[in-house]
Protein backbone atom coordinates (compact mmCIF):
# COMPACT_ATOMS: atom_id res chain seq x y z
CA UNK A 1 0.00 0.00 0.00
CA UNK A 2 3.30 2.26 -0.09
CA UNK A 3 2.01 5.38 -2.42
CA UNK A 4 4.56 8.27 -2.31
CA UNK A 5 4.51 11.96 -2.22
CA UNK A 6 1.15 12.71 -1.94
CA UNK A 7 0.52 11.09 1.58
CA UNK A 8 4.40 11.67 3.11
CA UNK A 9 2.46 13.69 5.64
CA UNK A 10 0.29 10.57 6.83
CA UNK A 11 3.26 8.06 6.03
CA UNK A 12 5.35 9.94 8.74
CA UNK A 13 2.51 10.91 11.64
CA UNK A 14 1.70 6.92 11.26
CA UNK A 15 5.36 5.75 11.29
CA UNK A 16 6.05 8.09 14.75
CA UNK A 17 2.44 6.65 16.45
CA UNK A 18 3.87 3.63 15.78
CA UNK A 19 7.07 3.89 17.14
CA UNK A 20 6.16 5.94 20.21
CA UNK A 21 3.73 2.72 20.86
CA UNK A 22 7.04 0.15 20.38
CA UNK A 23 9.56 2.22 22.12
CA UNK A 24 8.42 5.16 23.98
CA UNK A 25 7.93 9.17 23.06
CA UNK A 26 11.30 9.92 24.62
CA UNK A 27 13.38 6.71 22.66
CA UNK A 28 12.43 7.79 19.53
CA UNK A 29 14.28 9.99 17.07
CA UNK A 30 13.15 11.80 14.22
CA UNK A 31 15.58 9.87 11.93
CA UNK A 32 14.15 6.48 12.92
CA UNK A 33 10.22 7.78 12.65
CA UNK A 34 11.56 8.99 8.80
CA UNK A 35 12.93 5.78 8.08
CA UNK A 36 10.05 3.85 9.19
CA UNK A 37 8.18 6.04 7.03
CA UNK A 38 10.63 5.12 4.16
CA UNK A 39 11.44 8.80 4.27
CA UNK A 40 14.27 11.37 4.55
CA UNK A 41 15.23 13.27 7.80
CA UNK A 42 15.20 16.22 5.22
CA UNK A 43 11.51 15.23 4.37
CA UNK A 44 10.30 14.89 7.83
CA UNK A 45 11.23 18.73 8.26
CA UNK A 46 9.87 19.87 5.43
CA UNK A 47 6.36 18.65 7.08
CA UNK A 48 7.16 19.37 10.87
CA UNK A 49 9.45 21.78 12.68
CA UNK A 50 10.20 18.92 15.65
CA UNK A 51 8.70 15.78 16.57
CA UNK A 52 6.77 17.22 19.04
CA UNK A 53 4.42 18.76 16.04
CA UNK A 54 4.06 15.24 14.81
CA UNK A 55 1.02 14.76 17.10
CA UNK A 56 -0.38 18.62 16.19
CA UNK A 57 0.58 18.79 12.47
CA UNK A 58 -3.16 19.72 11.12
CA UNK A 59 -3.59 22.59 13.95
CA UNK A 60 -3.01 24.85 11.23
CA UNK A 61 -5.77 23.90 8.80
CA UNK A 62 -7.76 23.42 11.89
CA UNK A 63 -7.42 26.99 13.07
CA UNK A 64 -7.64 28.37 9.32
CA UNK A 65 -10.78 26.30 9.30
CA UNK A 66 -11.95 27.52 12.37
CA UNK A 67 -11.32 30.83 11.07
CA UNK A 68 -13.03 30.80 7.76
CA UNK A 69 -16.42 29.54 9.19
CA UNK A 70 -16.34 32.16 11.94
CA UNK A 71 -15.73 35.05 8.65
CA UNK A 72 -18.72 33.17 7.17
CA UNK A 73 -21.63 33.10 9.66
CA UNK A 74 -24.68 34.72 8.87
CA UNK A 75 -24.24 38.50 10.03
CA UNK A 76 -26.59 38.30 12.73
CA UNK A 77 -25.17 35.16 14.58
CA UNK A 78 -24.14 36.12 18.19
CA UNK A 79 -20.38 35.63 18.87
CA UNK A 80 -20.29 32.65 20.98
CA UNK A 81 -22.37 30.89 18.73
CA UNK A 82 -20.25 31.88 15.65
CA UNK A 83 -17.91 30.47 17.72
CA UNK A 84 -19.42 26.88 18.50
CA UNK A 85 -20.62 26.64 15.06
CA UNK A 86 -17.55 26.99 13.95
CA UNK A 87 -16.14 24.16 16.24
CA UNK A 88 -18.31 21.60 15.55
CA UNK A 89 -18.04 22.20 12.10
CA UNK A 90 -14.38 21.30 12.59
CA UNK A 91 -15.40 18.45 14.83
CA UNK A 92 -17.80 16.97 12.43
CA UNK A 93 -14.71 16.41 10.21
CA UNK A 94 -12.22 15.00 12.79
CA UNK A 95 -10.62 10.82 12.30
CA UNK A 96 -12.64 8.54 14.49
CA UNK A 97 -11.56 9.17 17.88
CA UNK A 98 -10.18 5.74 18.70
CA UNK A 99 -7.53 7.83 16.68
CA UNK A 100 -6.93 9.89 19.39
CA UNK A 101 -6.65 8.00 22.50
CA UNK A 102 -3.16 6.80 22.32
CA UNK A 103 -2.48 10.37 21.00
CA UNK A 104 -4.48 11.65 23.96
CA UNK A 105 -2.28 9.41 26.41
CA UNK A 106 1.09 10.32 24.80
CA UNK A 107 0.21 14.24 25.78
CA UNK A 108 -0.85 13.42 29.21
CA UNK A 109 2.05 11.78 30.19
CA UNK A 110 5.09 14.25 28.26
CA UNK A 111 4.96 17.70 29.83
CA UNK A 112 6.94 18.89 26.64
CA UNK A 113 3.54 17.66 24.42
CA UNK A 114 0.90 19.14 27.42
CA UNK A 115 3.17 22.30 26.53
CA UNK A 116 2.63 22.24 23.27
CA UNK A 117 -0.95 21.31 23.04
CA UNK A 118 -1.50 24.24 25.08
CA UNK A 119 0.38 26.48 22.92
CA UNK A 120 -1.98 25.41 20.06
CA UNK A 121 -5.68 25.72 22.24
CA UNK A 122 -3.55 29.20 22.93
CA UNK A 123 -3.22 30.50 19.12
CA UNK A 124 -6.58 28.73 18.20
CA UNK A 125 -7.97 31.17 20.82
CA UNK A 126 -6.19 34.11 19.22
CA UNK A 127 -7.41 33.18 15.88
CA UNK A 128 -10.73 32.90 17.21
CA UNK A 129 -10.94 36.35 18.97
CA UNK A 130 -9.42 38.06 15.42
CA UNK A 131 -12.06 35.95 13.40
CA UNK A 132 -14.75 37.75 15.79
CA UNK A 133 -12.99 41.62 15.92
CA UNK A 134 -12.91 40.93 11.85
CA UNK A 135 -17.00 40.98 12.25
CA UNK A 136 -16.81 44.00 14.44
CA UNK A 137 -17.17 42.13 17.50
CA UNK A 138 -15.60 44.53 20.06
CA UNK A 139 -13.09 43.33 23.22
CA UNK A 140 -13.82 42.03 26.35
CA UNK A 141 -16.50 40.42 24.11
CA UNK A 142 -14.02 39.19 21.41
CA UNK A 143 -11.55 37.51 23.74
CA UNK A 144 -14.04 36.26 26.19
CA UNK A 145 -16.22 33.98 23.31
CA UNK A 146 -13.01 32.93 21.94
CA UNK A 147 -12.08 31.97 25.74
CA UNK A 148 -15.39 30.40 25.80
CA UNK A 149 -15.11 28.34 22.98
CA UNK A 150 -12.08 27.40 23.87
CA UNK A 151 -13.12 25.65 27.18
CA UNK A 152 -16.47 24.13 25.66
CA UNK A 153 -13.94 22.74 23.00
CA UNK A 154 -11.20 21.53 25.37
CA UNK A 155 -14.19 19.80 27.79
CA UNK A 156 -16.15 18.35 25.14
CA UNK A 157 -12.83 16.75 23.46
CA UNK A 158 -11.91 15.21 26.79
CA UNK A 159 -15.36 14.14 27.26
CA UNK A 160 -15.49 12.52 23.74
CA UNK A 161 -12.09 10.66 24.08
CA UNK A 162 -12.02 9.62 27.50
CA UNK A 163 -15.74 8.65 27.53
CA UNK A 164 -16.71 5.30 27.69
CA UNK A 165 -20.50 6.06 25.76
CA UNK A 166 -19.50 7.04 21.91
CA UNK A 167 -21.18 9.59 21.21
CA UNK A 168 -20.23 12.27 18.41
CA UNK A 169 -17.90 15.74 19.17
CA UNK A 170 -20.09 17.82 17.90
CA UNK A 171 -23.21 16.82 20.26
CA UNK A 172 -20.28 17.08 23.09
CA UNK A 173 -19.73 20.43 22.00
CA UNK A 174 -23.33 21.56 21.99
CA UNK A 175 -24.05 19.84 25.06
CA UNK A 176 -21.25 21.67 27.06
CA UNK A 177 -21.98 25.26 25.46
CA UNK A 178 -25.38 24.48 27.31
CA UNK A 179 -23.55 23.58 30.31
CA UNK A 180 -21.50 26.99 30.10
CA UNK A 181 -24.82 28.61 29.79
CA UNK A 182 -25.89 27.06 32.95
CA UNK A 183 -23.02 28.02 34.59
CA UNK A 184 -22.59 31.37 33.92
CA UNK A 185 -26.69 32.28 34.13
CA UNK A 186 -26.26 30.78 37.79
CA UNK A 187 -23.71 33.50 38.56
CA UNK A 188 -25.48 36.75 40.23
CA UNK A 189 -22.58 38.62 38.65
CA UNK A 190 -20.97 39.82 42.14
CA UNK A 191 -18.51 37.20 44.47
CA UNK A 192 -19.18 36.71 48.05
CA UNK A 193 -15.94 39.56 48.50
CA UNK A 194 -17.93 41.82 46.78
CA UNK A 195 -21.36 41.38 48.08
CA UNK A 196 -20.12 41.18 52.38
CA UNK A 197 -18.63 44.02 53.86
CA UNK A 198 -14.65 43.02 54.46
CA UNK A 199 -14.48 41.24 57.88
CA UNK A 200 -13.73 42.58 61.26
CA UNK A 201 -12.29 39.63 61.98
CA UNK A 202 -8.16 40.10 62.26
CA UNK A 203 -6.83 38.75 59.14
CA UNK A 204 -4.63 37.19 60.65
CA UNK A 205 -3.38 35.35 57.14
CA UNK A 206 -2.29 39.01 56.17
CA UNK A 207 0.42 38.03 58.67
CA UNK A 208 1.63 35.32 56.51
CA UNK A 209 2.00 36.85 53.38
CA UNK B 1 19.51 46.99 53.16
CA UNK B 2 21.10 43.60 52.62
CA UNK B 3 18.85 40.83 54.79
CA UNK B 4 19.76 36.86 55.01
CA UNK B 5 17.85 33.75 54.39
CA UNK B 6 14.21 34.90 55.15
CA UNK B 7 14.44 36.95 51.32
CA UNK B 8 16.54 34.58 49.67
CA UNK B 9 13.24 34.06 47.15
CA UNK B 10 12.77 37.94 46.44
CA UNK B 11 16.37 38.54 45.98
CA UNK B 12 17.03 35.83 43.50
CA UNK B 13 13.91 37.10 41.27
CA UNK B 14 15.05 40.64 41.80
CA UNK B 15 18.01 39.65 40.70
CA UNK B 16 17.00 37.54 37.85
CA UNK B 17 14.57 40.74 36.59
CA UNK B 18 18.01 43.11 36.63
CA UNK B 19 19.88 40.30 34.85
CA UNK B 20 17.11 39.72 32.22
CA UNK B 21 16.46 43.07 31.94
CA UNK B 22 20.51 44.40 31.39
CA UNK B 23 21.68 40.94 29.15
CA UNK B 24 18.15 39.75 27.72
CA UNK B 25 16.26 36.01 29.17
CA UNK B 26 18.82 34.11 27.11
CA UNK B 27 21.75 35.70 27.71
CA UNK B 28 21.65 35.36 31.45
CA UNK B 29 22.28 31.82 33.95
CA UNK B 30 20.91 30.85 36.79
CA UNK B 31 24.70 30.98 38.16
CA UNK B 32 25.18 34.94 37.36
CA UNK B 33 21.44 35.45 39.25
CA UNK B 34 22.61 33.93 42.56
CA UNK B 35 25.64 35.86 42.16
CA UNK B 36 23.96 39.00 41.20
CA UNK B 37 21.78 37.99 44.41
CA UNK B 38 24.95 37.01 46.67
CA UNK B 39 23.92 33.68 46.92
CA UNK B 40 25.11 29.87 45.37
CA UNK B 41 23.57 28.18 42.67
CA UNK B 42 22.59 25.66 44.92
CA UNK B 43 20.26 28.17 46.71
CA UNK B 44 18.47 29.68 43.68
CA UNK B 45 17.47 25.20 42.86
CA UNK B 46 16.47 25.41 47.00
CA UNK B 47 13.84 27.54 45.06
CA UNK B 48 13.48 27.36 42.04
CA UNK B 49 13.42 24.30 39.49
CA UNK B 50 14.85 26.09 36.30
CA UNK B 51 15.58 29.97 34.99
CA UNK B 52 12.06 29.80 33.98
CA UNK B 53 10.90 29.06 37.27
CA UNK B 54 11.99 32.57 38.54
CA UNK B 55 9.07 34.45 36.97
CA UNK B 56 6.23 32.28 38.45
CA UNK B 57 7.09 31.51 41.92
CA UNK B 58 4.62 32.29 43.44
CA UNK B 59 1.97 30.22 41.51
CA UNK B 60 1.39 27.15 44.30
CA UNK B 61 0.86 29.83 46.72
CA UNK B 62 -1.55 31.31 44.67
CA UNK B 63 -2.98 28.00 43.74
CA UNK B 64 -3.32 27.26 47.36
CA UNK B 65 -5.14 30.18 48.54
CA UNK B 66 -7.62 30.16 45.20
CA UNK B 67 -8.45 26.43 46.27
CA UNK B 68 -8.73 27.31 49.98
CA UNK B 69 -11.18 30.26 49.22
CA UNK B 70 -13.19 28.31 47.05
CA UNK B 71 -13.34 25.50 49.90
CA UNK B 72 -14.38 28.42 52.18
CA UNK B 73 -17.19 30.13 49.91
CA UNK B 74 -20.59 29.97 51.76
CA UNK B 75 -22.24 26.97 50.68
CA UNK B 76 -25.20 28.64 48.87
CA UNK B 77 -22.24 30.31 46.45
CA UNK B 78 -22.83 29.37 42.92
CA UNK B 79 -20.17 27.51 41.55
CA UNK B 80 -18.72 30.56 39.48
CA UNK B 81 -19.07 33.15 42.08
CA UNK B 82 -17.01 31.08 44.34
CA UNK B 83 -14.30 31.08 41.65
CA UNK B 84 -14.77 34.23 40.69
CA UNK B 85 -14.31 35.87 44.60
CA UNK B 86 -11.70 34.01 45.22
CA UNK B 87 -9.83 35.27 42.25
CA UNK B 88 -10.57 38.60 43.11
CA UNK B 89 -9.37 38.06 46.84
CA UNK B 90 -6.02 36.52 45.51
CA UNK B 91 -5.73 39.49 43.03
CA UNK B 92 -6.17 42.27 46.02
CA UNK B 93 -3.28 40.88 47.17
CA UNK B 94 -0.90 41.12 43.85
CA UNK B 95 2.00 43.74 43.89
CA UNK B 96 1.47 46.80 41.92
CA UNK B 97 0.74 46.56 38.28
CA UNK B 98 4.05 48.24 37.73
CA UNK B 99 5.90 45.10 38.69
CA UNK B 100 4.43 42.97 35.97
CA UNK B 101 4.70 44.65 33.05
CA UNK B 102 8.54 43.95 32.76
CA UNK B 103 8.05 40.28 33.59
CA UNK B 104 4.45 40.36 30.84
CA UNK B 105 7.15 41.89 27.82
CA UNK B 106 9.14 38.99 28.87
CA UNK B 107 7.19 36.30 28.58
CA UNK B 108 5.45 37.32 25.22
CA UNK B 109 8.73 37.90 24.02
CA UNK B 110 10.06 34.13 24.32
CA UNK B 111 7.85 31.06 23.61
CA UNK B 112 9.68 28.60 26.19
CA UNK B 113 8.20 31.22 29.16
CA UNK B 114 4.67 31.48 26.79
CA UNK B 115 4.54 27.42 27.47
CA UNK B 116 5.15 27.89 31.54
CA UNK B 117 2.93 30.15 31.65
CA UNK B 118 0.17 28.72 30.16
CA UNK B 119 1.09 25.28 32.30
CA UNK B 120 0.57 27.62 35.07
CA UNK B 121 -2.99 28.60 33.78
CA UNK B 122 -3.67 24.33 33.01
CA UNK B 123 -2.84 23.63 36.34
CA UNK B 124 -4.49 26.81 38.21
CA UNK B 125 -7.78 25.81 36.55
CA UNK B 126 -7.28 22.04 38.01
CA UNK B 127 -7.13 23.13 40.88
CA UNK B 128 -10.23 25.23 40.53
CA UNK B 129 -12.02 22.13 39.39
CA UNK B 130 -10.95 19.96 41.95
CA UNK B 131 -11.89 21.90 44.66
CA UNK B 132 -15.40 22.68 43.17
CA UNK B 133 -16.08 19.03 43.21
CA UNK B 134 -15.27 18.91 46.56
CA UNK B 135 -18.21 21.30 47.13
CA UNK B 136 -19.72 18.52 45.39
CA UNK B 137 -20.13 20.70 42.01
CA UNK B 138 -20.59 17.51 39.37
CA UNK B 139 -18.50 17.62 35.93
CA UNK B 140 -19.16 19.19 33.31
CA UNK B 141 -19.75 22.13 35.46
CA UNK B 142 -16.92 22.00 37.46
CA UNK B 143 -14.39 22.09 34.68
CA UNK B 144 -16.61 24.85 33.28
CA UNK B 145 -16.75 26.97 35.79
CA UNK B 146 -12.97 26.10 36.40
CA UNK B 147 -12.30 27.31 32.51
CA UNK B 148 -14.46 29.93 32.63
CA UNK B 149 -12.73 31.55 36.16
CA UNK B 150 -9.68 30.84 34.15
CA UNK B 151 -10.54 33.15 31.03
CA UNK B 152 -12.10 35.94 33.27
CA UNK B 153 -8.71 36.13 35.12
CA UNK B 154 -6.66 36.39 32.21
CA UNK B 155 -8.37 38.77 30.18
CA UNK B 156 -8.83 40.91 33.24
CA UNK B 157 -5.34 40.25 34.02
CA UNK B 158 -4.29 41.28 30.37
CA UNK B 159 -6.21 44.60 30.53
CA UNK B 160 -4.71 45.21 33.81
CA UNK B 161 -1.29 45.24 33.21
CA UNK B 162 -1.43 46.93 30.01
CA UNK B 163 -4.31 49.34 30.10
CA UNK B 164 -3.67 53.01 30.51
CA UNK B 165 -5.40 53.45 33.14
CA UNK B 166 -4.74 52.24 36.70
CA UNK B 167 -8.12 50.19 37.55
CA UNK B 168 -7.56 47.78 39.60
CA UNK B 169 -7.41 43.92 39.33
CA UNK B 170 -10.36 42.63 41.29
CA UNK B 171 -12.75 45.04 39.79
CA UNK B 172 -11.30 43.88 35.64
CA UNK B 173 -12.06 40.42 37.09
CA UNK B 174 -15.56 41.59 38.37
CA UNK B 175 -16.37 43.12 34.91
CA UNK B 176 -14.85 40.37 32.47
CA UNK B 177 -17.26 38.16 34.61
CA UNK B 178 -20.23 40.57 33.60
CA UNK B 179 -18.90 40.57 30.18
CA UNK B 180 -19.15 36.82 29.98
CA UNK B 181 -22.41 36.75 31.25
CA UNK B 182 -23.49 39.01 28.61
CA UNK B 183 -21.69 36.93 26.09
CA UNK B 184 -22.79 33.65 26.90
CA UNK B 185 -26.32 35.33 27.84
CA UNK B 186 -26.16 36.17 24.22
CA UNK B 187 -26.25 33.05 22.75
CA UNK B 188 -28.74 30.72 21.39
CA UNK B 189 -27.36 27.49 22.46
CA UNK B 190 -27.63 26.44 19.02
CA UNK B 191 -24.95 26.87 16.87
CA UNK B 192 -26.04 27.75 13.06
CA UNK B 193 -24.95 24.83 12.21
CA UNK B 194 -27.22 22.88 14.21
CA UNK B 195 -29.89 25.06 13.39
CA UNK B 196 -30.27 24.87 9.95
CA UNK B 197 -30.57 21.55 7.98
CA UNK B 198 -27.64 20.14 6.12
CA UNK B 199 -27.49 22.21 2.66
CA UNK B 200 -28.06 19.60 -0.34
CA UNK B 201 -25.45 21.61 -2.46
CA UNK B 202 -22.35 19.28 -2.98
CA UNK B 203 -19.49 19.60 -0.16
CA UNK B 204 -16.34 20.52 -2.64
CA UNK B 205 -14.43 20.86 0.57
CA UNK B 206 -14.70 17.43 1.23
CA UNK B 207 -12.82 16.22 -1.34
CA UNK B 208 -9.68 18.25 -0.03
CA UNK B 209 -9.83 16.65 3.66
Amino acid sequence: MARWKPNARERLVDAALELFHERGYGRTTVDEIAARAGLTERTFFRYFTDKREVLFGRSGDLEKGIADAIANAPEETAPLDAVVGALETAAARFPPRRDYRARQRLIAAHPELRERDLIKMASLASAIADALRARGVVDPAASLAAEAGIAIFKIAFERWVSGSQPRDLPLQIREALGELKTVTAGSTGHSPASRTAPSKKPRTRRAAD
